[in-house]
């Protein structure tokens, strides 16, 4: 099988968002291997034998994508056997003509904290934001919603705690959730009266019955909380709820965390700490 | 100032970690506006109304980070007043030429859920992963240690429970969290006995003493525990008890919660369960 190396003298974050971009246009199985911090000669020259070790065991030639900011050591990594991509090299020129100013590859640290351009003072709104998730989950506390930038609502398992979170770490969105349970009385859904002055605030999520039976039943097998019926019934009554009240509602059965996150952003106009 | 776009017809996520790369080379300030989901003809045409309203408003031509599936959508942003660039277009060719086989766009979903690769399996163990470190955070269920992929050791406030999110968010793996605090004897500090089984997976983490004060006062301003004596002290037996035990640690001061992440699987075998 063919490996796949993703290299760079810092995270490897960008060149593994690149390589799995590309790569998701090719169905094909493959092997990952992500080298990051190949910050020295030795350990490129080591990164090296590895990829030619790679083509020498499978008989494919390891693709590379790679990102970095010393010419020198990404020299080492293309002297491998390995089929190279760099699209930051590509597109510096142009981008640099575009903007009118030469690139600094020294301040190439994409996911690092740069004191003097205010990352810091974003990243320590994204702690924040994961401080006030974390104390606000699972609705424990209604008395800080007014601190909420969003707060997500729904049945439980339907997502709620994944989304915050992640909308918190990767955003620096303050996302509280509330479940709603057999105490709001799910035969006549209300929206609680405690949400009721932050309605503008709010976001449903809603789900599949076979899914959400599926999920509940690992949790706990056989119990009413986790039949198919109790499932369909609860869902079929918060979605009644959501549109009665007019609250925006995804069906987050076929999305990922980030899926999710992404359309409740571009659903809403919450402001985000981090591009 | 110059707005940069971020647009395309899945989450704009990989148009976002592309632009940011790209832009990192450049000491510039920039407006960012991320464009999601642009699936139709009616919306691309919105947003090249956005571009060229930018353009008219700030008199700087704007710059496009793009990534489309559908070809024709790609077509009318490309028609905009704004300077594109596409990644997975330069790129596409080459590739398809090393792989042996041809792009199928169709599948570009690189953020998403496809139940026929596996890619659902690994989303479930992704929420797994999520629901394993809140409920194991800050020393809650030692019981549970068997099931960790890693466990966080450290003095309060030095990044243990982000860090053990973004883990499992990110990498789907299950991290724990233990906070060493005044019950563990800061005089003498031992490591505490219920880890000791799990010495193997334990990573240690540390901040600069100034840092933590200021972390510290956020949190209850004028206390010992936030004075910087008292932080120095426990930041410095921390270190000493590390050093002693062979514990692998790493200084988080200068670091994102990406990078803490990254920097503990290069210097782990913690297996990842996504790339």
């Amino acid at each position: 099988m063919r490996t796949i190396f993703y290299i760079s003298d810092g995270t490897a974050l960008t060149a593994e968002a690149f390589g799995r971009a590309m790569l998701s246009m090719f169905p094909l199985k493959v092997v990952h291997k992500t080298l990051a911090f190949i910050d020295t000669e030795a350990k490129a020259t080591a990164a090296v034998n590895k990829i030619n070790q790679a083509y020498a065991d499978s008989g494919e030639r390891p693709v590379i994508f790679h990102t970095f900011v010393s010419i020198d050591i990404k020299r080492i990594i293309m002297s491998s056997q390995g089929s190279c991509y760099d699209f930051l090299d590509y597109f510096v020129t142009p981008l640099s003509k575009e903007l009118g100013i030469p690139a600094q590859p020294k301040t190439h640290r994409t996911h690092g904290i740069q004191e003097d351009t205010g990352v810091r003072e974003n990243y320590d709104f994204r702690i924040d934001a994961v401080n006030y998730s974390l104390a606000n989950d699972d609705g424990s506390n209604v008395a800080n919603y007014d601190e909420a930038d969003i707060i997500l609502l729904g049945v439980s398992r339907t997502g709620k705690t994944p989304t915050s979170l992640y909308l918190a770490l990767h955003y620096g969105i303050k996302a509280a959730n509330y479940p709603l349970t057999e105490d709001d009385n799910m035969e006549n859904l209300q929206l609680p009266k405690v949400l009721k002055p932050h309605r503008h605030k709010i976001f449903g999520l809603t789900l599949d019955p076979q899914r959400l039976h599926e999920i509940r039943s690992k949790r706990r097998e056989g119990s009413t909380y986790a039949s198919l019926p109790q499932c369909r019934f609860e869902l079929q009554e918060v979605e009644k709820m959501y549109r009665r009240e007019a609250i925006p509602f995804l069906d987050s059965t076929r999305f990922s965390v980030e899926e999710i996150a992404a359309k409740i952003l571009a659903e809403t106009n919450i402001e985000r700490h981090r591009f």
